[in-house]
């Protein structure tokens, strides 16, 4: 039951910086959606999900009053690094997986169609499966791209995986998949996503679908 | 890879009645509401989906021009009943399936809502996992209501399964779980959700994910 957006997860950030809240709130939620928003396992959600960060105020420095402050610079650059960090680990902890997955989706018309196209390959049981399976099955990825409610130019869509191409244009690459099996035969594997059509980017951090997955899932919990 | 939306299927449905297209493609669209789009083994669609209504006017009667003529009343069940049939027979042949399982949605503010509820339910690999292993854990069929992106009163909420209340105002119904085991534990499984809110209703048609499904499809198809 992994899909922050918060789930199943309890996250307390401490900083001895003196930050007021409300810019605190304004950081929080700007990192939390580059990380914590963008893990899934499972894309199932929970009611107890909560990423809370803290400032002591016990370091002495200027007032800071707005969040986009030039001296909250490293700050932030720490505390997209952390939370990144932690949602990592989230997914390597997933229920059952054996396999690491980042997904880096470029070149989409914002940030959030970007997001919502790399969460929408990531929960696509057939992608799990396949990147269970050590399987480059790109129709795949593209039937879940095309089913994720964002537009989408066809002809403009390119996937890598391992750093090897497997599709331009829309269309499979002759001679690439024995390649690319030999990258996700690996136990992290990334697939880059380009769309083609704007500047929006996301990177979802996801983990595959095994028997294991199923095993500990279906086990009496009542 | 199986949520019509279509999905995975070519379905071809003739009729000697004398019927205009217009007309047939008002009742193909409102019947398979009803059935094939109401049905999910993953929530995957594909691209090759196909619904095809034929007359081929062989037959001899008074003219029909409107979808809502008083003459195509039995027409329009019939209608309903094969395309049901047919929706069914995709779920018990879904991969790796070894449950059949029927969600009823009641008491919803729409019938689009209660179909998305449903579905939200019966794609949810946590419930779906549940059922496989006969858990009635109920709190997993809450956390997918609650996410489902529909307004909900959590306390008006009931859950029954094979007839066992296991939920009534949005909480769990003591001593109810150990029938609730048994009615899990058989091959078809019904499950109730009542929103209390209005009158919409669906009825969405699924299976389980068991090992066999991760087994199916991670095996290489490229």
């Amino acid at each position: 039951m992994i899909a922050p957006d918060m789930a199943t997860m309890l996250g307390f950030v401490f900083t001895d910086a003196k930050i007021p809240g409300s810019v605190l709130q304004k950081l929080l939620a700007d990192a939390a959606d580059k990380s914590l928003n963008c893990v899934t396992v499972d894309g199932d959600t929970s009611t107890s999900d909560t990423l809370l960060l803290a400032a002591t105020g016990a370091a002495r420095h200027a007032p800071i009053e707005e969040s986009d402050d030039p001296v909250l610079v490293d700050f932030k650059r720490a505390l997209d690094e952390l939370l990144i960090d932690l949602a990592q680990l989230l997914a390597r902890d997933g229920e059952g997986a054996t396999k690491f997955v980042t997904i880096n989706v470029g070149g989409a018309s914002s940030n959030g169609a970007a997001r919502k196209i790399g969460l929408a390959v990531a929960n696509s049981p057939l992608v799990k499966t396949a990147l269970h399976g050590g399987d480059p099955n790109w129709g795949r990825i593209l039937a879940a791209l095309g089913a994720a409610g964002v537009h989408l130019d066809p002809d403009r869509v390119s996937v890598a995986v391992g750093g090897v191409p497997i599709v331009a244009a829309g269309g499979g690459i002759d001679g690439s998949i024995a390649r690319a099996r030999q990258q996700l035969s690996k136990d992290e594997v990334e697939v880059e996503i380009s769309l083609g059509l704007g500047d929006g980017s996301a990177t979802v951090i996801a983990s595959d679908l095994s028997p294991g997955y199923v095993q500990f899932n279906s086990a009496s919990t009542t």
